[in-house]
């Protein structure tokens, strides 16, 4: 096949699972909220329900990731599982240093967009799965328990970095409001060898600093993280099975369903924040799956020599490391960082990062697994 | 057999069912609240749950009528489709014009009653399914398809008219009060000269008129019917059957029994605005499922000879046409018409309406359509 | 087999039985809300949710119980019911006169304890009904629709009983108040020859007596009992099945495991009641079901000499009285007393009460059984 067929056909696929993503329960009723609130509907769901809806999503997420701990292996998986947290971590602070700097671009939005690539797609995984199977290569059968390993720690250092953003901010505009005082009343003294001890306002010298730990206990204990992580414990702890394949796990996709309606709703009353920065979003979204998946790919290959991970776990890694969540996390950081943008980072990863990594990173790391490690 | 033991088997027919609906969920549990209300019972749910679960219920509506739409074919159905709609619309004109008029009875409450029996009850409809199929009668395989185009047009139609009647009322009391407070103020010049501009009052000559259009985009932005329209373009546009399937039809009926469960807690507290004219509501909901079903069976037999409907077609529009809902009606109604009483409608529908369409109706319109068509 | 043995055996299936029962969806849930209050989470369910699955939780159970006693032969089952009855409310009212006279239990608290042990655990019966099955021992097919005539009185006598108790504390409280205002008012005059009739206050004649039907009444009018006796009259007079089978009966255990989270939180916050009076509550829970069993096993005996009721009939009534609620009575005392401490009763029930019946009571009562009847 000639180079232009290949791009032809990249170009047709990749459209075709575009549409595909928009017809999907989870943009479509994102769409369908936001066209809701645009001709002014009074279509509203209450507050308590809300919450509730966020807290079940959150409850599975973390049931589901934490019963996938405790019936992996752990000692075999130990390397892979932390080179899986690493990308993670890594793939936020990836983001809180370039797309965060783009001009006109939230910090806070672009922190959630980090937070949703690091966090994995089941669907990207499953048909990464399904084609690794249909070429024949081998891998461990623990490695798809690998998600929450790096699902969750992306999650929460999103929410960690925003809190301590949201922080900083707030400590800046004090501080601006603290020094526009002083210049109104007119004290002439040099505002740096000023020491105020009892008024709680901050040293010269700790400017622009603050406490890290309090900021991730406080993230910690917010009702999204607390969610999250009481899930992840009584998955790895208790025997929540019954109940999650009863009640948590059919319920999820519906209440997904509502929580995008609303979430569309809002989309539409902040669509301008969004008009001039679209295209970086764009940009971001196309590029960030496939140095995501290298990113992992590397971080695998080391495994791979170290201590004999498979050619298929390294590709694994890599389709993990490509995703992006489109259906755990958006109610996480929707919880966690109530000030982001929800159509920032679900527009870049539905729309685009999730054709991108189903089209373009699964074949890419499955080529490149073979024909490196030869799998 | 003898005319006599055919009235005596309609009659002993007619009770079976009459038994079988009272003990039916839906009728059940709104008899449960309405007995729990009657003794003092400090049974409550939540508003914010009620507005949930009215919600849930709307947006499955509109999302089962979508999706039916979606799947027939639409150049084959558009004939039928446009009577289907029009007999929605024409049903609830007609009990705007008899039942509304009577004495007593509160028009509200009438035009939520014609609402009902323009929606469709989907038992209703298989029941007649089953009959055509037990008859060798054939009809297109999209006939069932029809029920959304007179279901929803039905409870636009009646939520609409509602409201305009709503707001005459409250301008009429407006001018009322305007004209008692002219004359307290003694004034002596002829009301009818006077030309008010600054005021805000309305010109004699627009008396008794209110601006319709906005009243409609007012009804169609209100939560009940933006729930339903929302449902609908989703059910239309997008591809919602895994979650509608795992979600929002499974827990349906649950959600229905709790809503009855309020609605005949109110029910109790309105028992009075019965009392006196429940005779008018039996007489309706004997007789009107049959008149609406031959306006359907006469249009039907327009598109019989100008499409070749076949006459099994036309057998169901009917059969839709005679149903009431007491399914997907009843919550459409109480968030759209919230001032009209759910156990006139309900009971009318779910007591009278459904057995007389089902023992009397189904047998009635499949004999007359092998007689007139042959079918 | 040795006595030692024995007795390692038991201690060991205990122990296995303890374990499994701390990692069961119910305790697991509890004990992860517990721990997430512990570490000053601000994790939240709305109280709307909250109330409405109270509700849920509630209809369930009596639904359940209604459906069960419909599909009962009423005259054959009429003796064993009317014993199951008996024990149900002598269970609650020993331990009115037992665990709650013991030094720093709260009343309250002993009183829903007492509930919890006369309410049935649907687990523990299938457990029982395997054994008899395993041993080939007869009962009747409608032994197990005894569990209803049990549980729902047993928890119905606790509520009331609690009730009873608030308001005598009430009116105590009230009088102690009065007569400190007397006293400080110097009024020198024989209190006891005082009658007061306009100010509401009582004759002394009915001192520290309250009249008991009011607050039976007001018992039953309050929202958990309401919502019970509600389900109960649903299920046994209209045909709930299939909107109880897709629906109350899926949600069960999911919403149960939401309200564990919420108790659990709470028992955090009142841990420091029961550090005192942990070792009385393990004592009763240890003794109760033998007791328990014991009565029933009796009232059983009556009835197999007065009607022929089965030696596995009797069998399965004693197991029942063993058996302690774990699933149907925390939401139903959560609801209608308030004030006791869940982490009080459900940790006596689940912790101890449940494994004891299991592994002790189950093969006691079967001994008994065949040494006593030849079953």
């Amino acid at each position: 096949m000639r180079r232009k067929e290949v791009l032809m056909d990249f170009i047709s696929d990749f459209l075709t699972k575009f549409v595909a993503q928009l017809q999907s329960p989870t943009l479509g009723f994102l769409i369908g909220g936001a066209v809701a609130a645009a001709v002014s509907s009074r279509l509203a769901i209450p507050d308590a329900i809300y919450k509730f809806i966020v807290f079940m999503l959150l409850i599975k997420v973390g049931l589901k990731g934490g019963i996938a701990i405790r019936e992996s292996n752990i000692t075999e998986i130990l390397l892979p599982a932390l080179f899986a947290v690493l990308t993670g971590i890594l793939i936020v602070f990836i983001a809180r240093h370039t797309l965060a700097k783009l001009p006109n671009i939230k910090v806070v939005d672009a922190i959630a967009t980090g937070g949703l690539f690091g966090a994995v797609s089941g669907s990207t995984l499953a048909a990464g799965l399904a084609v690794l199977d249909a070429q024949g290569m081998e891998y461990e059968a623990w490695s798809a328990a690998l998600y929450p390993f790096m699902d969750i720690p992306a999650l929460v250092t999103a929410i960690v970095l925003a809190s301590i953003y949201t922080s900083k901010q707030k400590k800046l505009a004090a501080e601006n409001e603290y020094r526009s005082k002083q210049e109104f009343y007119g004290e002439q003294k040099e505002y740096g060898q000023q020491r105020i001890t009892a008024s709680g306002y901050p040293h010269e010298e700790q400017n622009h600093r603050v406490e890290i730990w309090p900021i991730i206990k406080d993230s910690l204990q917010g009702s999204a993280l607390s969610a999250l992580l009481l899930g992840l414990a009584l998955g790895l702890l208790t025997r929540p099975e019954s109940v999650y394949e009863s009640f948590y796990e059919p319920l999820f996709r519906g209440l997904l369903s509502i929580l995008m309606i609303v979430m569309g709703m809002e989309a539409t009353a902040r669509i301008n924040e969004l008009r001039k920065v679209a295209q970086w979003y764009a940009v971001y979204a196309f590029i960030a799956p496939l140095i995501h998946g290298f990113i992992a790919f590397g971080f695998g290959m080391i495994a791979h020599y170290a201590t004999g991970f498979s050619a298929g776990g390294v590709v694994i890694l890599a389709i993990i490391a490509a995703s992006s969540s489109d259906i755990s996390g958006p109610p996480t950081l929707r919880g966690g960082i109530p000030s982001a943008n929800p159509s920032a980072y679900i527009g870049a990863s539905t729309a685009v990062g999730t054709p991108v990594a189903i089209a373009l990173g699964i074949p890419l790391f499955i080529g490149l697994g073979q024909a490196v490690m030869g799998g």
